[in-house]
């Protein structure tokens, strides 16, 4: 199973976005927060089995302000969901795809995530998620 | 219901790209061809609910050939399934969305189809998509 779990979008400030993607669109907010720890707001909306997740930085430092800087608003990343994400990325190693990290990073939820490097994703920021076992 | 539909993403050539995305991440080919009239080669590949779609150009005038000149390779627009777009389409024009044609258009399998303008969607080209009933 390789699910598109979330598609991320960096923009200037979440909550002006939300007049489009949520008064206009008419996707909801299933959660919204200020995570001081990465340094950015951010808002996740469903969109069927995926999420659209807004992110916007909260200083001009961390790394979202300076892709904002360098590129403008725009796609961020997708993250794909796996079943087994050590599996995959031994496969995507013997591949000779580069991880930006060499095991997989844990975070609060017990989700386990890796990124891996654009260039070995023809351009494309793609994150690997799994999700902790309930 | 707004859902995801899909992740268009453009490359340099789709069959190497391939080499990436279902070779060393495993997902697999729903469908593939040769748009002459799009002047593209595409693939569509199922991740979960939402496809990933990969796009190249086939010459060196089509507008997917123009964008990939100008950003290089990554991720193009994403586009959303809603159930009356006609509808949405009002709702947008009320929130003083742009939209790049007035009414729906309709591909060959009767799919109506709208583009969002960039700057009305904080950075982010946004196809909607209403499918033919069956």
């Amino acid at each position: 199973m390789v699910k598109l779990n979330h598609l991320a979008i960096v923009v200037n400030d979440v909550d002006s976005a939300l007049s489009f993607w949520r008064d206009a669109l008419g996707l909801q907010v299933r959660h919204a927060e200020r995570n001081e720890r990465e340094e950015v707001d951010l808002a996740f909306m469903p969109a069927g089995d995926s999420d659209i997740e807004l992110i916007s930085p909260i200083n001009e430092t961390s790394g979202v302000a300076k892709f904002l800087a360098k590129h403008g608003p725009g796609m961020h990343h997708l993250c794909v969901e796996v079943d087994d994400i050590v599996a995959t990325m031994q496969r995507l190693k013997e591949h000779k795809v580069m991880l930006l990290n060499d095991t997989p990073k844990v975070n609060e939820e017990g989700t386990k995530y890796c990124f891996i490097h654009p260039k070995s994703a023809y351009g494309v920021m793609v994150e690997l998620y799994e999700k902790a076992k309930k």
